[in-house]
């Protein structure tokens, strides 16, 4: 059966994969104080199956009329990259803001290899996409999580791959290169959801040149393949760990991995770059283009809690018709659903691969949509504060709520408006500082590429010669004609001035 | 014939209208030394027809079978309202970022009284519908050029319109109701384009209470009707008047009219509201919602102009390859699709009135269009100027140039990057200096709405509801449950953690 | 003996006080798991004095001869201002940037009624600074710590104190008034430091109207007076607890306690306002200018933390020659001197009252010094956790790096340039971490007041007189001359142009 | 006499000095439409010696008992500087915001003259130090303009002066050494006042290396030297030019002149740097330092009056009381008054040179200075912008006003506030328009050095040893102590956590 429950989903982790976390081994990520947090976020992903109300969203039949989960169906046009973005929002709405992560970042480096092993193929003759799409086949087939694994660990970033001094292993590579397969060594990092998913589907982090031909590769392998060591992120910076106190965090772990790969054989079948060089960065960028997107789609969930949080507790200290706070909420809204508007009209306005029937994400929409709501977090966060007030940071613990030595102390002093429970003014600030105080906004810069990478990809994305058209013309300089100027009427007018 | 050609559209100027400009009265706005300027801009709104390459965007066949100008087809869909968008922008591409303003902001109040008086008529009892129909027919056959008067004068903007103390005309309003028409008074400013347009489209610029029935009005009247007189703004700080020193506004006149309604008579049949009050504020609103957009769409070709512009100068430095200019232009064109990204969604994401078969922009993407482009355009303007250098505003005149005594120093030492012609160099930073020491920014903010008016409108629209359910479900406050939150899977997964 | 070594300080605390923090009541905050970190911090304020390099900076002789701390001294001129400014820092700096405490907030406080209370007495012929000077004595011999009691919980925002649905206990107020003293209630929220504190001294938060006139009330009681239960707020964001993983928050905590006054009687010669409504502004506003300056002067200790962190990151990855990193750095730079520059010159230009030979911070640079580090904060920040990378969030913890089974992976996978052991990489990597995901963010909006208070403060202080005066002589707009604008030379030059 | 008067100023610049401008050379500087308002703006640095209320801060005795202009004697001390700063703000205030221009860019090179020259000699032996001193009493004792001249042409700006393509003289340069003097080449741009200067103060723009020794000169000659021509800016962005519609640039006039040396000879008293490579960054450096604070200080003039107006248009629109206006108000103030603060502890925190007597702006502070203005510069004017309304481009012109068949009009329809005159209304309006539709704004990023360089400039400046040592040691990074640490207490306190 190709679609799992969650609980099936939990069942396949116990596979003997090798996941050190907080200091120890774990032995079995499944109920680890922390890594558990992040199975309980992936079994979301596998929930929504079996959700009646959603079920047409998720659920799709392949070839042999079996149900498979959508995300791993090519798309095909904006209808495919909008449906795969409401999937993403629903997930994230429901996780408090994040996506699941057990088909998050491995679907987007499948796509990107969907669409770039293609053009391998065609232009030096190799066969990736029969490899891809059998890959495929195995991801739906058995309704696997699968997790991209681009980001290497770079060592000195002023160095290319095979130039750094401490050692060659910075970046993935072949060290061995075999009939039957490849020997890797390396290691990636800020792999979220390794320890607990199924596959990792290694892709280039960036372009390669000849000299760095070890270094453009891409395979996947099974988490508990011989030879690979997951080192889980340091848990979540959480305070009480209970629901009052950390309304998120005590329930979400990134579960952020570094993936070591120790000498692993891949089999061929399962290799999907090897050594074409010109195409690394072809992927990297591809898989950048979806991702973004992707991100994009989350955060909107995300923004959605963030903006409430401030309206409540706007509302809650009876500030809600005070004209400056009107501006800052109207403010958040406009970021938020510029965030939502422009990453639906990056799938509207998608890219068609007529030739092989694919579609994906307007690339400079997609890297625009991921920089606006990337650079203006911090921003926004600050108004969020700015709403919320001191108590944020100074309120007393859930724990002090529960005590009967202090309740009723707090209940009397810590009310707000006239009918609002203080228990829900308290509630609110912990969200705030939840929000505030956390990780979220490292990893709004970070998480799909920094801005520094955003503003190189729109740099290479963008028309230039439209635009200094357009001025050349202003400035009456002679140029050569460019289509979108040459027939447009005369201005100003001949004979009229 | 229902399509003018140019000239056709300039021989219906001389029909007597009173208009003052730069102190003294235009006896034939078609010959005046500033608004011929201004007329030469409305002249391309109606050269596209004659243009084979662009005739099927601008043309239409009404139910006549006769072409018809597009713009005054009602928009009933979002492709409609893209094909709107790029007539908007192929007229602004031509006109160096401006449109041309025949048939722009009166566009948008036909529409808004379109989509608005079916509200009327069916809430009222009203057949408002058939005079706007009627006055579309007028508009049509006859390829008029019609500004919409929106803005008064206000005087006191702390106080409503019948409160002002000086006098009671600082807002338009009816001063006689007779059995065949109105008698109105007040005056109307800011309208660009009125003393070159056919008709003045006349709609509120508020909303109103039951005190401020009177102000409650909106009617069309030919512009040389009796009684009404317009002055036009200031010429446009220009500067020697050429195309080498101004390339912009030497051929650029806003034309900003303020329209003066003093004892005018207006017929029954033009008068499209007469004291509903309570739907005063959904045609300024409705107005606002089209005429950001037109707004968002025109403002693209503008900074396609800016970018260009910028990145020329770069390479005429020979400072194209410099990473912090890369970083810069970057930026630039982020702000640049991310208008036209914004505005487009605007549109496909459009509301349907699927009663009255019509369209109109999401009101809440088309204020957030709005305000992405006139809330970072300063900082934008700032990053191209940085760029462009000193020489924009302290290099010589183009007189300077073609003074032969002074020709060869100033080619020899306002070169740039071998290759370049000084003369490229010299306009290119003079394009820059007219977009830069101009009132682009003040219109920037202040047309199509003040950032305050789209933080209003965007408070307004947006959905509390739903931010503030997303923040109490993480709150885990009890809270009656959201439609978009109540059928979501389980989390933290019930039993798991 | 006027000078307390830290441990006798410690001793002062075992004083049965009512504290509560994580649900259950302390009994001892020199023991308690949390409390301990602040009191901690607390014993750098008294250390310095046994410095002998610092000893001169720290300590005065008082008119007996006896050291003293110099903190309580009234400032008398610049340079005391300075002084103190230099004393904040160095504890700030000891402190991993953050203020001591123990003598911090409320030195601020006891500065504000040393100003105001000579105006009160002058005024309306009370004799507070009688008893001002007669309490400085008090802290003065026994080197007490105090801490400022302002922000009252305030309840509904939008009513004033007398005014509110709950209960009319949001703000202190005097509820009964005896020939001996005056009885309380109420409570204080965000008092940094109230739980580790010798004497809490409280003045009004606000203006008060006649109305409120109970609310205008000041007085100092010592923490373990009866009727006063202190609440400790959360205890802080906090991870692993090491100085590996949380280099601040493992030895940091705010100690903001919510001090609840439940029938507290004061002695009528700890009572510094009683009623006097018109000058409960006068107290808070003079009290914000004095602490805005002191949380300036901390700030910058705290910057150059964040610099430091975001220079080496920037080194450890190879990438401190990168042109944009240095952009980002120099930006940073700017910021954090620009913090120092701004709150020197708001001491260096004080205020003085020469009758009663007082000095205190210029308001208005005060006020901008303030606003100029909170409003920038969040986008510094970004900055800082662009250049640091996403190894912030992803990277294992120290217990990782402790367990042999995976040091040495990590050792050779978190490698970063050449040279730089991968432990200082992983440290300064959880230092951006404890810099970030914390609630800095926060307290630098809403410690000191927050940016809408700056916003109000300055606005009131603004000369708006000599601004419209300039604006009016270049608008050649008559008025009645003003004195900085009358006697300059006429421009233009009269009888030239 | 060594203090001149306006007139004898004036008479002073009909010398023959070869000067184009407007297409044709300009016989009579004082006399030219354009280049007189220069002029005008010149005289007032002269008219204040004869201002009785402000004579004893310009005038100066020497040291022969001789009144001269305290502009030209070194500084010595905070006072020194504070005291130019009050000299260069009383002369911007009254010129309407612009410095006058007489004396001030030269100054700032003397200065910076003034502290190199010592190094030079003391370096490497020469006498510089009696030249500048002698050019200095000749300056003094006939009280002559001077302006700098820095700025080379620079052609293709990514490369060297020596290795440019299309010729060797985008830098001003030696092409002949002869006994009693050098023979110069090149051409300076962006020198304002240039036209209407006495003498031409040269100095290198930037750092030399070995191979461009030719390049390393600075000189003094004066403005009618054979050779030299003087090629003025375009004329003013300007209106109608009068004083209602263009109350600033009716009266001002940048004359930011193009100055060409075409083989021109300098006599080797005049020659202060003569192929000292290493000395050229550091002459070029000073300046800067000199002039950023200069242009800091000129600047706040221009502020009082932005402020001012976006004040009165408030006021005049009867908005004064608007929350949203008055957080933009205080917001403006805090800008104005940040840039005054952040001058004035420039130079109070002034660097001594205790073996030469000198001192010159804190180069930290200052280049924070001017980065703080000119980065948020944009920004504010969008402020002003937005609270003025969009009459500020569509009212009509003065002449307008002055028409009788509209005046009676526009004053009842342009009215605000009762109270308020509608002239005054206009009058500000128009006021706004001349800020914003100017070249302010180019002028605030590049006059004083790019955005970029003063980002470079804090870069080299910083103390990141410093910031390294504060993040290393919270960080528990084993390090070299560095002294500002090193004896501070133990922290967290030894034995007590």
């Amino acid at each position: 059966m190709a679609i799992k429950t969650p609980r099936e989903y939990v069942e396949t982790l116990k596979d003997g994969r090798v996941v050190f976390s907080d200091g120890k081994r774990v032995n079995d990520v499944t109920t680890d104080k922390y890594l558990k947090l992040r199975v309980g976020m992936h079994m979301i992903d596998y929930a929504f199956a079996f959700e009646p109300k959603y079920r047409d969203i998720f659920v799709e039949e392949d070839e042999d009329g079996e149900p498979v989960s959508f995300v791993y169906v090519p798309a095909r046009n904006a209808n495919d990259l909008l449906r795969r973005r409401e999937i993403i929002q629903l997930v994230s709405r429901t996780c408090y803001g994040f996506p699941g992560g057990a088909k998050f970042t491995g679907i987007d480096a499948l796509n990107a290899l969907t669409v770039v092993s293609r053009r391998i193929d065609k232009a030096v003759g190799t066969k990736y996409i029969e490899r891809v799409e059998k890959f495929r086949k195995l991801l739906m087939k058995n309704d696997l999580s699968v997790v991209a694994a681009v980001s290497d660990v770079k060592g000195d970033r002023s160095l290319r791959p095979s130039k750094q001094i401490d050692h060659q292993d910075y970046y993935v590579h072949v060290v061995d290169r075999r009939p039957d397969g490849l020997v890797v060594r390396g290691a990636k990092t800020h792999i979220s959801g390794a320890p607990c998913a199924n596959e990792i589907l290694v892709i280039p982090s960036r372009r390669h040149t000849e000299e760095d031909k070890d270094y453009a590769v891409s395979f996947s392998i099974p988490a508990n393949t011989k030879g690979v060591t997951i080192i889980n992120s340091s848990r979540e910076i959480s305070g009480q760990g209970n629901d009052f106190d950390d309304p998120i965090f005590s329930v979400r772990h990134g579960g952020h991995g570094t993936v070591i790969f120790d000498d692993v054989f891949v089999p061929m079948e399962r290799v999907f770059l090897n050594g074409e060089t010109v195409f690394s960065g072809e992927i990297a960028y591809m898989f950048g283009d979806f991702h973004r997107l992707s991100g994009d789609a989350y955060k909107y969930a995300q923004l959605e809690i963030m903006i409430g949080a401030a309206a409540l507790m706007a509302e809650y200290n009876g500030l809600e018709k005070a004209n400056h706070i009107r501006n800052k909420l109207a403010t958040l809204v406009i970021y938020c659903e510029g965030v939502e508007a422009l990453g639906r009209q990056a799938c509207v306005d998608c890219v068609l691969e007529p030739e092989f029937g694919l579609a994906y994400p307007n690339p400079l929409i997609s890297n625009t949509a991921k920089y606006f709501f990337a650079n203006y977090y911090h921003e926004s966060l600050k108004l969020v504060e700015d709403i919320a007030g001191g108590l944020v940071v100074t309120s007393p613990s859930g724990k002090d709520f529960d005590n009967p030595e202090t309740r009723d102390l707090i209940k009397k002093y810590f009310g707000g408006k006239h009918g609002i429970p203080s228990e829900h003014r308290l509630r609110m600030a912990k969200l705030v500082k939840d929000l505030g105080a956390s990780d979220y906004d490292v990893c709004t810069i970070h998480a799909e590429g920094s801005l520094e990478a955003q503003r190189m990809s729109v740099y290479t994305l963008a028309d230039f010669d439209r635009y200094k058209a357009a001025a050349r013309r202003v400035a009456r300089i002679d140029q050569k004609p460019h289509e979108l100027f040459a027939n447009l009427p005369k201005f100003p007018v001949p004979g009229f001035h």
